[in-house]
């Protein structure tokens, strides 16, 4: 049922985890590649803070690409729709950023995403994890849900002495400060990076710049 | 009249199933191909949610494409209007996804739409059919309106309790929980998958990954 | 003088009915053809619903453009210009839809439009005519305009029994349900359709669909 | 001293007549061409009623401009902006369509209008025009800023005679029905109509005509 | 500091004149050119009328280009910038007109603006200068910021009988009616018109007026 | 932890000062370069003052490219991003202009910005540094986060007399005037000017302007 943990590793789907007034709960993050431009698009009735999380976690792959194993000219040729699914269900806030990311990576990779990892923390543009709100009450819904393993902003885990022991005793938890860290534990195998020279496309420019670098000090 | 199963067997029109505060009705979901660049226009006072809805389904078909068998060069010349009948009335909500797709799918491949079918269901970025509302309604306005076979989500079937004895002998209904066993029951023969092998469009690139292979490990 | 039936029989102006709240008029729906690249613009204050249901009428043109005599060629260099005088009333709703469709057609065709026509009902984007309301005042305001003949929805058939007899002596009341048979009453000759195959644009994906249509089963 | 009749005949510059709630004023409908690609800008505050009769007039000049001396491929090359100073003050309706045709054949044509005719009057989008409000405001003003001929739409004629005398003699007052008229009177030479045959760009298209002309009779 | 008048003769940098509730104030008009199309961007929280004043400066510039030295090809390559220091202080209104068109004047001659010189005025699009409010406030504050020479609209003559002496005293007060006036006195060095022909585009087009012109009248 | 000096020198990420309700705080301005044409993306839940302090930073930035060694064609296949964490919180002002302008100019020199100075100021389309408010605030935030350089505007220098003495031996507090000032300061290595002409593209132009040199006065 949609909710709990998914039945098998998938790519582009990632377990987020929301936090609501009603409790916390499982937050399908789906991405999909499509023959395009290198544009995102977002459905499922997203807020504007988590558009801009999407727009975020899309600009942090790119500038990473060849680190992640992805070739840039990949760009040039695919759009990544992310959804989350409810559709008719309002969502917002930073906290998906960390899914966002991790959706984004595995489509443009092709690897998996592991069924039994859920995740929450914002991103930075540099790939930094920072910390959410309603850590206990997502965590009570990763229990719920089956999942096994969770993956916290670091800044948050003075917040695990407020969680009850079978909660921590039934999940392993583990704090993490990067998007590398991040990917390290969701994929369901390691990023293999690739060698990337840009292609040279100023001839005119480079002579320019080393005539100015023969010894005149150029001033403009 | 408007609002009973159509006439005939047609390309690109599917009978999906709204609810309303006076009670079910059928929805005609209406689609044509268009001289164009894989754009889709919504029209028929459609809300976000359900505009987001055609969105994710148009996305959903793009990326099954090959296996449905839809070449997909065709998106690069052809747009798709999608259009729900009557104009005046605002209409909203994801329970029209399943019927969204199917048309798509239907136009893209030019196989019609069984007109004793009708559906109810939102779908997901991966091709699952989550739970709607209102399935009583649905089911009496599908049986009033001349239906035979309606599909509705798996996880719904536990609504069934609820439902009328004659409504359930007047109807076939069958509980799906994913795209393809939609457009399975729904177009009047099978789809035909194609293999797709995705043009190499970058030399460069793939020499510098060579290169990079050359000790390395670089895998993509 | 603006609000009775045309002088001559023009191309790209059909004469609609609309329905306010003292009374129904002559609506002239004009169009014309501009270069450009197969785009609608329009004007006269219309508000949304009016909007789509150009939109709805172009895409149905376009569908059909081979079966009305238009080359689909013609809207990779023509734009077209919707207006509905009087432009500083706001006008709304679904019911020109037929007219809106008739414009276009006569425009891209060369073909005038009956000035003693004239006509009511929203249109499908297979070309159904749906149902509207007010007839009766827009009856009467065509025959207070000097209208001869007037196409209406078939599922009005069943509101002429409240119509005056002198209105139904006065006129000419057709009932239509499809596109076809408005545009078959309202232009001053029949449209002859053109034998029309798309050009064959993708010589690798048809090996690859051949290639798979041999003998082997591929699913993907 | 803006607000009077133009010391010039000026190429783009038109005299309309606005009707305030402080009486009528002359307006100046001023138009440049710019390097572009057929596109309209406006500026001066116009709502949207004044933005959209823009619009027709716009569309209503290309598509008569071999009949205006305009070759229709100036259009690939030309932007053209209407402004209407002053540029605080809020301006709205349809009234000024007419001056706004006329501004911009003027700039098409490089043909001045004549510093001392004003006008007023809604155009169609197929060269009717329409009548306005507020006549005699408009009349009064007009003879206050120095105008000696005044273009007014036909359908007012009747309404002249609440003009007070002293205004009638002081105006030659010109009832128009078509903007053909109003430019016949407002520019200072004659319009030199052109031959123009749009280029044939469709040989496959044509061919598969003239086959289906052959004999058979095409129905699709 | 900001709000005095400029240090030095700068190009792309002219000295408005605003006014607020709390008095007048010096206004820096700020433009630089980039790589681009022909583009104008505004920022420093710009009103409606202000961003319009922007547009229809950059238009007028446009197609008086060759007689101000500018080859009308640059707006192919370049974009313009307009910003108006302060950043979080809203501005709006016309009568900073004359300093856009003088601002972008100078960054597409790179002739700079002469510091001592202030202005006032809406521009229309044939470079009349319009009347202004707040004239004794904006005179005071250009005496304050150390300001030597004014352009005022000539319009606005008449309201110097109001102005203490001291502050005529103090400035050299300018009249001017058109953008011209301007140009010649705020540029430190005057402007030098260019020849330009616009390349003939169009042989078939000629082909088809020549041809005309055999027998019928035609000219262009 | 976030809000705090960063543990390293970072391409692309300066240390600004914010001002809220509840205090002074750091503020990361994070930027990457990502394929693309020169547009700059925007998100950190920005007002619309600080979203226009970021467009006159790229502007100042492309405007005087050369001199900061960045090869203005660099902007024909490079977008920026600017990102401010933390995602939900809305941001708003000019005074984080010198913190874009730096951010933006680290990431197209590959220069890092200095992990031990913060920086307060709003620029203007040629260079300056404009005063602040918040100042005392500020200095705190930076004092506590463990800077060691801050960079204020020179217009803000006469506020330093409130700022509590331990504050002001705690940091090295420098003013600025010129966004050269703040560059110089805040990379770790100095800019490289480079030598730029701009390609001739025009040789038309040229010839006419050569000939209208022969005998008329025509300089450029
Ligand atoms: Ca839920
Ligand atoms: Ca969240
Ligand atoms: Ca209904
Ligand atoms: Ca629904
Ligand atoms: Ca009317
Ligand atoms: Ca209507
Ligand atoms: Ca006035
Ligand atoms: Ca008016
Ligand atoms: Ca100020
Ligand atoms: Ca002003
Ligand atoms: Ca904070
Ligand atoms: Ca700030």
């Amino acid at each position: 049922h949609y909710g709990e943990a998914e039945l098998e590793d998938l790519v582009g789907v990632t377990t987020g985890l929301a936090w609501t007034e009603v409790g916390g709960e499982l937050l399908s993050i789906e991405a999909v590649g499509l023959p395009g431009k290198g544009r995102v698009t977002t459905t499922g009735k997203l807020g504007d803070v988590m558009k801009e999380s999407v727009q975020a976690a899309e600009s942090y792959v790119k500038s990473r690409a060849a680190a992640f194993g992805i070739k840039p000219t990949l760009f040039e040729k695919k759009d990544i729709h992310v959804h989350v699914p409810e559709g008719a269900t309002p969502k917002d806030g930073p906290s998906a950023g960390v899914a966002m990311a991790t959706s984004i990576v595995s489509v443009l990779t092709g690897i998996p995403v592991r069924k039994d990892v859920a995740m929450t923390g914002e991103i930075t543009l540099r790939g930094r994890v920072l910390p959410i709100g309603g850590l206990k009450e997502k965590l009570l819904a990763a229990l719920r849900g089956g999942i096994k393993h969770v993956l916290i902003p670091k800044d948050n885990e003075k917040d695990l002495a407020d969680i009850p022991d079978n909660v921590k005793r039934g999940l392993e938890i583990m704090p993490v400060s990067t998007v590398d860290e991040v990917l390290r534990n969701a994929l369901v195998r390691p990023l293999e990076p690739i060698e990337w020279t840009e292609p040279e496309v100023d001839p005119a420019a480079t002579k320019a710049q080393e005539k100015g670098a023969d010894g005149e000090i150029l001033r403009h």
